[in-house]
């Protein structure tokens, strides 16, 4: 019995699932957005992830399914539960990672760390949040923000009018969520893997670097974060897997607090680009990782085997040609950088890839990975 | 420009370079010789690989044609390279390994210690060499051997009259290769891998442990090699990657004398079992290493990131149903081993899998990849 597992979606992220189920024989299938996406090798099916019977018809021919996004409509999601099938993370769960407003609920109600914030249908209302935060707050849409997109930080409602305009037209309720600017030194991500029948495994606490709203640097483990700052992301992480009923990864992105608290962030319930670092520097990456929580296999092995490993991600790539342009110099003076290539064309600001590092001393494994990454800027 | 690399051959070795072409934005392309191989998921041509046209034709859409096996004859190899195909490694060098009997003779050209060795053509002339050898030695036929086949340990040349039949009518020179029984304390193989333009990669000299003329299990590096014993394993792989115009990865087969020497065994010019280990081992896998290299790309590390790593091959398999059968148990009691399924029906006495362990302490990694490879087993 070979396993298959279906994947909605044919991004990066299904595209990194492949090498993983070559290696342990799992048969994968990817139901793309359209022809030529990252994951096309693995395509079985193209067609419209909102529409039921696409997915449903997708869906009955695998053992379980996941997914590359978190964007499939929950009445698809709970017509293919109402059918048995495996939809790892489920319905219930993913209605977390949807929905933003019901994520913050949901983690107040777990009594976990969040930044102040609040549910606001009124300009007035935001303004009075704005005005009991000092002056500023940032603002986003419960739902289909990612990289950046549907975050702003404001000084006044005004500047979100279309905002809440939009919200009260797409037929829901028409509440923003705002929260607190947050004072942090920096941010963290806690990657956990939780199968259905609850094993989890959990990597060490990394920091992200973002630019403009895109994670740009990760390093794993985070410096400085042995002991209690980790024993709390982790435990942050797993509360939250167990209690909204994760399946698969799980990424907690954190605000370290300049008074030292940890705070959640935002959640993704997939491989996340937080944990790309694991491909490479732990013993299982989070890719594997997934496959085998989503079959309800045992996980495996977070450890890394050497002290520090560091990802950077590829923004935009050369203006002309491919990623592979620029193989002869990157790995003529980079022979110890891993290269994961998405197969995009390059655009500015478009992650087309990243590359890992690994080594004994973070110093030399950061100038490592970022003078890898030159090579492909611009 | 997407880089393109064809494959002729769809087995578990063409399987593994899916992969690292995956991560590196490579399209693999497979001419398989029949549907549903271990390569099927890149296969995109089924025919016959000693019919020059099929080959030609699957040939004329890559930037470099490399191979699962090294069986592609040489008037097929040839017609390539007479349409400007880069066939890597080239028919000149692939003859040495389609041929013992050159290989031999090539080798002791160069200077290379190998075993004592003939090319007989008359069963007395085999009988002498057996009495001056101290009454055996080992006859091979120079073509079509692997795993054991076409390898035999006699007393006298009646044992193999049958091979002198066939040798003298293959339209050949009738020849059989006769060499000393070389006694030895243990074999271990050397990865070499060489790009057209000159540069080499070497690994850590291994020690592999054949059962039955089949590779059971490889340990990197070979305990008690550091020093002068892998100085002389490096110094003979590159000596005929270099001597022999290999293109992509060679592995040298060798024995270690009971009196300290090193004496050259068989080669493989394509990424080889005795390789596996570095999937997992090394910076850089033999797989990625050899598709960089046909590429005529700059070579990755080839550095250990822990003092050992050791492989297990899975010989036939679960009776019944797949490896996959077996992973929950596998997985349960051994997190940190990795598992490579070739996704090929079991069958006693077939390789249909291997496994990876690494770690600090050579004892236990050897008993993690044992243990954990036991579970696949009957």
């Amino acid at each position: 019995m070979v396993l298959r597992i279906g994947v909605v979606g044919g991004g990066q992220l299904a595209r990194m699932m492949i090498p993983a189920a070559i290696e342990l024989g799992i048969e994968l299938r990817v139901l793309a957005e359209s022809g030529g996406m990252s994951a096309a090798l693995a395509a079985t099916a193209v067609g419209d992830y909102t529409d039921v019977d696409t997915v449903l018809a997708f869906a009955r021919e695998v053992d379980a399914l996941t997914f590359d996004h978190e964007h499939v409509p929950q009445d698809v999601l709970r017509a293919l539960e109402a059918e048995g099938i495996a939809v790892r993370p489920g319905a219930d769960a993913l209605r977390y990672a949807q929905d933003k407003l019901l994520m913050r609920e949901k983690l107040s109600e777990l009594g976990l760390p969040v930044p102040d914030w609040a549910r606001v249908t009124e300009p007035a209302d935001l303004d009075a949040f704005i005005a009991a935060h000092g002056g500023s707050a940032v603002v986003k849409t419960p739902r289909g923000g990612y990289d950046g997109k549907g975050v702003k930080v404001v000084r006044s409602a005004g500047e979100v009018a279309e905002w809440f305009a939009a919200a009260a037209e797409d037929g829901r309720d028409g509440a923003l969520l705002v929260e607190e600017l947050v004072d942090f030194r920096r941010e963290l991500a806690q990657q956990v893997a939780r199968r259905p029948s609850g094993e989890l495994a959990v990597w060490p606490v990394v920091e992200t670097v973002q630019v403009g709203g895109v994670c740009s640097e990760v390093i794993a483990p985070a410096p400085k974060s042995a002991g209690k700052l980790a024993d709390v992301a982790e435990q942050i992480a797993v509360t939250i897997a167990e209690g909204l009923g994760v399946t698969g990864m799980l990424a907690v992105e954190l605000f370290e607090t300049s008074d030292d608290r940890l705070l959640v962030n935002e959640l993704a319930m997939r491989p996340h680009n937080s944990g790309h670092w694991s491909m490479d520097g732990a013993v299982t990456g989070q890719f594997e990782q997934h496959l085998r929580a989503v079959l309800d296999l045992p996980l495996g092995s977070t450890a890394m085997p050497q002290p520090w490993a560091v990802m950077v991600n590829i923004l935009g790539g050369p203006e002309e040609g491919g990623l592979d342009d620029r193989y002869a110099s990157a790995m003529e003076e980079h022979p110890g950088v891993k290269v994961h290539n998405y197969g995009k064309a390059p655009r500015p600001g478009r992650k087309v890839g990243h590359l890992n590092a690994s080594g004994d001393d973070l110093d030399a494994v950061v100038y490592e990975a970022r003078a890898a990454a030159a090579h492909f800027q611009g």
